[in-house]
C-alpha cells in the first residue's frame, strides 16, 4: 500500500467540522480508500456510506462532505470542480453534486481535501477555510440574504480572493430542490443539498486559498507530458476546441436546436417532444442576444461559460448562465420561448439558491395540474411572470410555493396525481426526452441519484459518436454503454475533473493523470475498476436505505403517451421491453433480479 | 360644369347589381358628384348616404359600394388600391375599407368604377366583372371554403388574370369583424365589410380586366410630368425609398420597436404600454426569420408588403404579412412575443377571413376577462394554441366564439364588463396608445368609422416629422394637425392612392394629378376642401344614424390607469382636458358643441 503522505495531489486532510458542538477535527485520509475512491464523489460515497445509512436529510446525524480529488489545484485542464456529497432530502439516495469555478483549487490550496459538516449549528454560521485551519464565524448578518448579496457581503469581508460556496433563501427554507452556490454563478444544483447546508444552519464555506499553490505533482514531467496531450486533444476536438468547437462558441445551449431535431426535447412537462420557439431559447441565439462574456473555469481553455444580461425592461438582470439544462427547464419545459425570459428566471433560480433542472420540473408539473384544475391559484405555461412569482414563492415557502418547495413528486402527490411528475426517484428529470435519446430511458432508470444525465451521458454517443456512434433510437447494446459511462463517471467525478474532458481526453489519459500526480500507478482497468467500485457502493448504500427495482423506474407519461412528433413520433416505452433490459443491466452488473448488490459482489471490489 | 363623359381617369359606369331580383343596372356617374367626391371613399359615402341613413347594416336595404378612384389604371405610382363603402355592422357608421393589389386597376380596365350590391340573394353567388358587363354565377361549390380555396378554385375556373375580392366563413357567418379579401393576401379589414358581404350571400367579386387597357391621362404631358416629379420624391424619402427606405427593407412593421421604445404598444388588452418581447415580432426579425419575398401592389415601386413562411412544425403556413397593425393586434395585444407565432395567427384570420386588428382586440379582450374570470373556457395571453383555436370558434361562431363574433364592445357587454373593450365606436384599437403618442386622442375618439389609425396619422408628425414635427406626448397643436390630416386623408382614399404616398408626395402632387388625368384643373386649396366636404358628409351621415358628442370618447382605460412604463409612464388621459380638447375641435369643425354638422356648413360645403 502506497502511504498517502507520500502521495503528491492529495493534501491528506479532511477538516470535519462539529457544528452541534463547534468543534473543528482534522484527519488525514486513509491511503487504502483514497487509492479504492480517488477523492470527490467517491471519496464522499464512502464518507456517507461510513456515516450509516438511513440517517434522516435534515437531522444533524447527516453528513455533508465538501470535496475536491487529486487532480484538483494542479493545472490538469479541466479540473476546477468540487462536489458536496450528502444523503438527499429530494431523493433519499446519495448524492454528489458539483460545481466548476475557482473554488475546488482554492480548497486544495488551503490545505484541504475536504470539508466536511456534522450535526446542526444552533445559530446561523459560516464558515472559513484557510491556510489549513477552519473557523465558524457568526451568519447573523448574512442569513435571510439572496445568493448575490450573501456573496457580495462575504468578498466584501473577506476580500476577492475569498471564494463562496453558501445557499440562499431557498436552502435555509429547506426546500428539497435548493442548491449551494458558488460566487453567485455557478451551482452544486441537484439533490437539495442546499438545503441539507440549510438544515446545519450553514450559510456558506468561505475558502481562501494562495493562488500561488499550485499543487505539485508527484512525476512532473509525466504530468507535463500528459497534460500537453490532453491539451492538444481539447484544441483538435470539435466539441471543446476554444473559440472553434461547439461549447465554446453557443456554450452548452449549442444542444437546444440538435436535441429538438431529434425529438427528444421535452416541452411543458413532456406533453410534447419539440418546442415550437426551441431556436429562440437556443445557444446560437443567446449568444446574438443577451450574452455579455464567455468566463470560464481555473485552468480550463474551453470557455463554455455564458455571461448573460438583459439591460433593461421587466425582465433585467445580469446572471451566469443560462446553460443547456435550463435553457430546457425554465424554457421549453415550461413553455418558455424567449431567452430573455429564461435568462431572468435562471437569475431568479441563483437568486433564491434553486436549482434550475428540478425546479423547472416542479414548475412544469403545477403549469400541467394547473391546467387540469389541480391546482387554484396555479401558473401557467409560458406565463413568465407568473412563473416568477412562483419561484419565489417557492423559495420563501409562500402559499402553495410551500407546497411545491417539497420538490416535483411530493408536491404532486399532494396535489393528487403523482404522475404528473416527471421524475425518478424523485428528482426531476433533465433535457432529455428519453423517447427520442433512448440510452437515458436505461440511464435514467438506473441513476443512483435520481433522474440524471450526468451518471451516463449516453447523448455522448448517439449525438457526437463518442466513445462510438449509437443510433439515438436504438435501446440494443446500450446497456454496455450505460455501464461502461456509469463507471467512468463516477472515476472522473471522483477525479473530479469536468465531465466535458470525457469529449477530448481518452481513458489512458485519466489514469496517465492520475497516475504522474500521486505517483501511484494506475492502468485504465484498474480506473474503470474504481468507477464500478463506486457505483456498486452507491448502489449498496441506497439498498440499505430501502431502495431496489421497484425504483427503477421512468415517470409514467414515457410508458404510456407515444411521442407526439418528431423521429421517434409514434412512439413509447414498452413495458415488457423495459423490465427485459433492466433485467439485462442487472444481470451485467451481477445484480440480483430485484436489482440488489449481491455479497459476493461487495467482496469482489473491495467495498466490504 | 364638366361633362363626366369628357374627363380622363373615369369608367364613368357603376354597376349596380340587385341581388334580391338577380337584375344589373349600369349607371353613369354625375359629373357634378365626381368633381365633388372625386371617387372611392367619398364616392362610396354620397352613394350610402344617398341610400338613406339607418339601414340595417345586414339587411338588403344596406348597400355595399366596391369602387375605385379617377386615379385607378393610369401608371400614378402607389393608385393601386379599391375601396368597399357601406354602414358598418361593427360601428353602425359609414365605413370604408381599403386594400392595395392589383384588382383596383383591374376594375378599371374592365371598364367600371365601381360595382355595387343591394338587396340580397336567395343561394350563394359571386360575381364577374369583365368587358364592362358584371354576370351572376352560382357559387354552391365555394361556399362555405376558406379564403385560399376559395380564390384558389376562381383562378383556376378563370384562368390567373382573374382577381379575387371575396369573403371567408367569417363573412358568411356574419362575424361582425369580418374581412374582404383580395387574393388571399390583402384584406379590406375594418368594419366588418364582409359580414354585408355575406349577409347578401355574395362569396366574392371576380374581375377580369385587359392588363393592356391602362387608362389614359386626359393630358398625357402633365401627367408623365407629375408621375416623374413623384416617382423622384419616393426615391427620395426615407420611409419609401425602394431597397433603402424603412417602409422597403422592413415593411409596415419597422415600426415595432420604435413604437415600443416610445411606450405607445398597447400591450396585453393595453394594461401595458411596451411589450417585453417586441422585437422578436418587429420588421427586423421577421426579415430574419420568416420572410420570403417583398411582394408589391401595381405600379409601386417601394415593395412594403411581406410574404411570410413558417416550412415546419405545428406553426408551419405561407401568407402575406404580417404586416405592423398584425404584429401588434396578433402580437403584443394578445402577449404573442414570435413572429413565428404572429405569423400563423394572421394566416388563420386570412384563412377564415378576419380584420386582424379587430379580431386581436376581441381575443385581447377575452384573455382580460378570462383573467378576471368573467369568461370560462376563455383564451390565455401569450397561449397561442389557445388563441388560434379561439380565431376559428370566432369565424365558426362555435361555443363562446359565437358571442366573440359580436365584435370587441358587444362581447365584452354580453360578459359583464364593456370596458375591457378597447374600442371607439365598437371598432378596436390599432397599434398605438394614444397616452404615448397623443395625437391619437383625438385622432381615435373624433374617427368617423370607429378607432382608426387611418383618418388622421398623427404618428406621421409625431415621428417621422411629416408634414411637421410635432411632440408625441404634446396635445397643444393637434387639434389642427388632426383635421388637417382627416381632410387630405378623405381625398387620398377617394382618389384611392395609397396612404404611404403622403410619405412622399407634396399636396400639390394629388391635385396635379388629379388634374392631368381628368383634364379638370384643382388646385390644393379646392382639394382639401373635397376632403373637408367627405369628411362633414361622413360625420352627417352617422349624425342622422344617431352619433354625437357621447360617441366620441376613448376606451375607458386611457382615462383611468396611468401608462404603466415608457416616456408616458404615469400618464393617462385628464377627463376635463379631453372634453377641452373636443371643444376646440368641434368649434375649429364648426360644429355644435354636441358634435353636430349644423345646416350651414353642410351648405356651406355643397353637401346639401
Amino acid at each position: 500500500m502506497i502511504k498517502m503522505v507520500k502521495a503528491g495531489g492529495y493534501a491528506n486532510k479532511l477538516g470535519w467540522v462539529n457544528l452541534t458542538e463547534k468543534k473543528i477535527e482534522y484527519r488525514e485520509i486513509d491511503e487504502n480508500i483514497a487509492y479504492k475512491y480517488i477523492g470527490g464523489r467517491g471519496l464522499g460515497v464512502k464518507l456517507v456510506y461510513d456515516n450509516g445509512p438511513g440517517k434522516d436529510p435534515f437531522s444533524p446525524e447527516n453528513i455533508l462532505a465538501i470535496l475536491v480529488g487529486p487532480l484538483t489545484g494542479t493545472l490538469t485542464p479541466m479540473s476546477s470542480r468540487i462536489v458536496a456529497v450528502t444523503r438527499s432530502p429530494l431523493t433519499g439516495t446519495v448524492t454528489d453534486s458539483h460545481a466548476g469555478g475557482y473554488i475546488g483549487p482554492a480548497l486544495k490550496w488551503a490545505g484541504f481535501d475536504g470539508v466536511v459538516l456534522s450535526g446542526k449549528s444552533d445559530q446561523p454560521v459560516y464558515l472559513i477555510a484557510k491556510d489549513g485551519k477552519i473557523t465558524i464565524e457568526d451568519a447573523s448578518q448574512i442569513w435571510g440574504k439572496d445568493v448575490f448579496t450573501m456573496t457580495s457581503l462575504l468578498k466584501q469581508k473577506h476580500g476577492e480572493v475569498a471564494k463562496v460556496y453558501g445557499i440562499g433563501p431557498a436552502g435555509e427554507n429547506l426546500c428539497r430542490e435548493a442548491n449551494i452556490m458558488h460566487d453567485a454563478g455557478r451551482a452544486s444544483g441537484r439533490g437539495g443539498v442546499g438545503a441539507v447546508m440549510g438544515s446545519k444552519k450553514v450559510k456558506a464555506l468561505v475558502v481562501i486559498g494562495d493562488e500561488k499553490a499550485i499543487s505539485k505533482p508527484a512525476n512532473p514531467d509525466k504530468f507535463n507530458e500528459v497534460r500537453e496531450r490532453v491539451l492538444k486533444r481539447i484544441i483538435e476536438s470539435p466539441v471543446t476546441s476554444p473559440g472553434k468547437g461547439g461549447l465554446s462558441v453557443y456554450g452548452t445551449s449549442v444542444l437546444v436546436n440538435i436535441v429538438n431535431e431529434l425529438g427528444a426535447y421535452p416541452t411543458r412537462n413532456a406533453k410534447d417532444t419539440q418546442f415550437e420557439f426551441a431556436f429562440y431559447t437556443s445557444g446560437e441565439n443567446l449568444r446574438g442576444t443577451i450574452l455579455r462574456e464567455t468566463p470560464t473555469c481555473f485552468g480550463c481553455p474551453v470557455h463554455c461559460k455564458r455571461h448573460s444580461e438583459v439591460s433593461d425592461g421587466k425582465y433585467k438582470h445580469k446572471s451566469e448562465g443560462p446553460e443547456y439544462e435550463t435553457c430546457w427547464s425554465l424554457g421549453a419545459m415550461i413553455g418558455v420561448g424567449h431567452i430573455e425570459a429564461v435568462s431572468y428566471l435562471n437569475y431568479l433560480c441563483n437568486y433564491y439558491g434553486l436549482d434550475t433542472i428540478s425546479v423547472g420540473c416542479t414548475l412544469a408539473m403545477a403549469c400541467e395540474a394547473t391546467e387540469r384544475g389541480l391546482l387554484k391559484d396555479g401558473v401557467r405555461f409560458g406565463d413568465v411572470d407568473g412563473l416568477a412569482d412562483m419561484i419565489r414563492k417557492i423559495a420563501l415557502r409562500e402559499g402553495v410555493g410551500d407546497i411545491l418547495a417539497e420538490g416535483t413528486l411530493r408536491a404532486a402527490e399532494k396535489l393528487g396525481d403523482k404522475d404528473l411528475a416527471m421524475t425518478v426517484k424523485s428528482q426531476g428529470i433533465p433535457a432529455y426526452d428519453p423517447r427520442g435519446l433512448r440510452g437515458f430511458i436505461i440511464a435514467y432508470s438506473t441513476s443512483n441519484r435520481g433522474a440524471c444525465h450526468l451518471r451516463a451521458y449516453t447523448t455522448s454517443s448517439e449525438i457526437l459518436g463518442i466513445p462510438y456512434k449509437t443510433d439515438p433510437l436504438a435501446i440494443e447494446g446500450k446497456v454496455d454503454l450505460v455501464i461502461m459511462l456509469q463507471n467512468l463517471f463516477s472515476v472522473t467525478d471522483s477525479l473530479n475533473v469536468c465531465k466535458f474532458s470525457t469529449f477530448a481526453y481518452k481513458l489512458e489519459d485519466y489514469a496517465d493523470l492520475l497516475s504522474s500526480v500521486t505517483g501511484w500507478d494506475i492502468n485504465p482497468n484498474e480506473l474503470m475498476k474504481i468507477g464500478e467500485r463506486i457505483w456498486n457502493l452507491e448502489r449498496y448504500y441506497n439498498q440499505l436505505c430501502g431502495f431496489d427495482r421497484k425504483d427503477d423506474k421512468l415517470p409514467r407519461r414515457f410508458y404510456i403517451e407515444p411521442a407526439p412528433s418528431g423521429p421517434a413520433k409514434g412512439w413509447r416505452v414498452d413495458e415488457a421491453l423495459f423490465e427485459k433490459i433492466i433485467d439485462e443491466y442487472y444481470e451485467k452488473r451481477g445484480w440480483t433480479k430485484d436489482g440488489k448488490v449481491p455479497e459476493a459482489k461487495l467482496r469482489e471490489l473491495g467495498i466490504i
